[in-house]
């Protein structure tokens, strides 16, 4: 038995969280995001520490540095970068709770609600422009460097273009799968893929090592947001801390629902597009799409697809060749499944 | 006399407008935003093509080609960069219009207006983030886009940092010049400097040069904000396409203002004061403004700053060897005092 293999068993037993808890990246993260954001700069540099400084898994920065430690990689180096795409992602929550209406993100009040719309526009505009600069600073080879900001940048556009998808799939419980797919690789794959492609560029990978990590990185922010759309039926609200019924009520035909219409027969189908129509209460809503699916066996079915996406997103972490890199990510995979929030 | 010098009196007789014009610069890259942008593409293209396509002078990016230029730089090569600046430009104008609720643009509905504010987020968000993998793009030494990209981050968190201390100024016309200068400088000057500076970097332009052409950046910046605040008191606003007493009803003490409070008296200080208070009409502010500062010659004295401003750009040119970019950015600078809006 190998080192790695024994590895991997210890992991399973504790499990992926423990695994990254044991990791000192988060708290190395966490510690420059305090250095580089400290209290009382101006009013801008106040909101971004507020909305940074939330407490949250970072998982996105975690894989960048893991990403480029598991092809050989300075940790250090690549800090910066790793930063950057934190900022993208809770700049695109900053956005997306303006949007939404929501008032309350990793239970504190969201930044439109404390500091108003205008300012949570031009926050999040900030973090955006930001992350570049900081990005930039990465002391490697300018060539590296350049090729992590456009492959940030490609996959920040991706999650727009994403966003408005999900807005044209509203109502539609018949949504293709395949559209389903294109909508979540957008939105929710464009950060994962921005964090391991950039960092298998910066920590200086193969080609080949890029596209695998690539690769990686689409199959876990697949199953990243079929669990999302399933914890709904799976976990208690209070501990996911979304409402159960916040989908439902507004009308997203999420992947158990899709997974569902295509196994049901036509008056279930009509109870799903019903449910979506947007003329009955989130509860009730959520109630009517709960009966059937769990009556069909969709739920189960739905799981299992995200738990496919894991295992073929593992196979993908043979070609990177450093282990300390690969078991967290093999750890940061296993949590997108096995997380209840 | 030389050649340069010639062209200078010929430029003058012939006015900053027609030279822009003569130039065939603004139609290539007109041509170039056409290209990239062909309608269909999908919803987030459509509004971005909607709000890159709107008629306007595309200053920023014609400064950053003639920039390049004025360094020796190849034209070609910068074009991706100089659409790049447009981009930014064009996204904080789509933000504005969310924040300040304008629902006309250059003419024509506003993004949020047509599109609704969702969209318009979006749609920002992916202007800014395409800018830079649009900026990547220049197939030049690694190196100087790297610095390009860094120029231009900074200059959009820049660019925020101004729209929030503009907030902070509103209702006091007894704010001190200095933080007037600070807020257009970061506000209107950004991108000015981001235009200038990253066309410096990227035409391969010394240190020397790049620092010369952001002064030269700086100071049309500050000019430029300095007639947009004075446009109500020169031109009418059938020309101007602005409403005469729309600062005045949104409370900002601009240029004329404040140096029309150092200039009065403690009894119209107190009319300035009254007209900034949120308390009457815009139209009577705009009226009581006017009075004041036309008796005390602020108007004037303003304007002569503004015209120092440009004195002081021009000057630097003279660091930039290649006249045919210089004799572009002078016009420009012309432009920024001479222009009706």
């Amino acid at each position: 038995m190998t080192a790695r293999t024994t590895d991997a068993a210890d992991d399973l037993a504790a499990g992926p969280e423990a695994v990254i808890a044991a990791s000192p990246i988060a708290a190395e993260l966490r510690a420059e995001l305090e250095r580089r954001w400290s209290a009382g700069t101006d009013h801008i540099g106040d909101i971004a520490r507020y909305a940074l400084l939330a407490p949250g898994k970072m998982l996105r920065p975690l894989m960048l540095v893991a990403t480029a430690e598991s092809v050989g990689g300075d940790r250090a180096a690549v800090l910066p970068a790793a930063l950057s795409v934190e900022y993208l992602h809770v700049a695109s929550l900053v956005h997306d709770d303006i949007i939404d209406g929501d008032e309350l993100r990793r239970g504190r009040p969201s930044v439109p609600a404390k500091f108003g719309v205008a300012d949570a526009i031009v926050t999040g505009d900030a973090l955006i422009l930001g992350l570049f600069d900081t990005l930039a600073e990465c002391g490697l080879p300018a060539e590296a460097v350049l090729g992590a900001v456009r492959a940030v940048a490609a996959a920040g556009v991706d999650l727009c273009r994403g966003q408005a998808l999900e807005a044209e799939l509203l109502r539609d419980p018949a949504c293709p799968p395949e559209r389903y797919r294109r909508m979540a690789a957008l939105k929710t794959g464009a950060l994962f893929r921005a964090a391991c492609r950039s960092g298998a560029i910066l920590g200086g990978g193969t080609a080949e090592q890029v596209e695998a990590a690539t690769r990686f990185a689409e199959r876990v922010g697949a199953a990243f947001q079929m669990r999302d759309d399933l914890l709904p039926y799976l976990a208690d609200s209070s501990v996911t801390g979304k409402s159960a019924d916040s989908d439902a009520g507004n009308m997203r035909p999420t992947f158990p629902v899709i997974v569902g219409h295509r196994m049901a027969g036509p008056q279930d189908r009509a109870v799903l597009v019903d449910a979506l129509s947007g003329t009955r209460s989130p509860a009730e809503s959520f109630a009517l799409l709960r009966e059937v699916l769990e009556r069909l066996g969709a739920v189960e079915h739905a799981a299992e697809q995200a738990e496919d996406e894991i295992r073929r997103a593992h196979a993908e972490l043979d070609a990177l060749p450093v282990a300390e890199g690969t078991r967290l990510l093999a750890a940061v995979a296993d949590l997108a499944i096995h997380r209840d929030r």
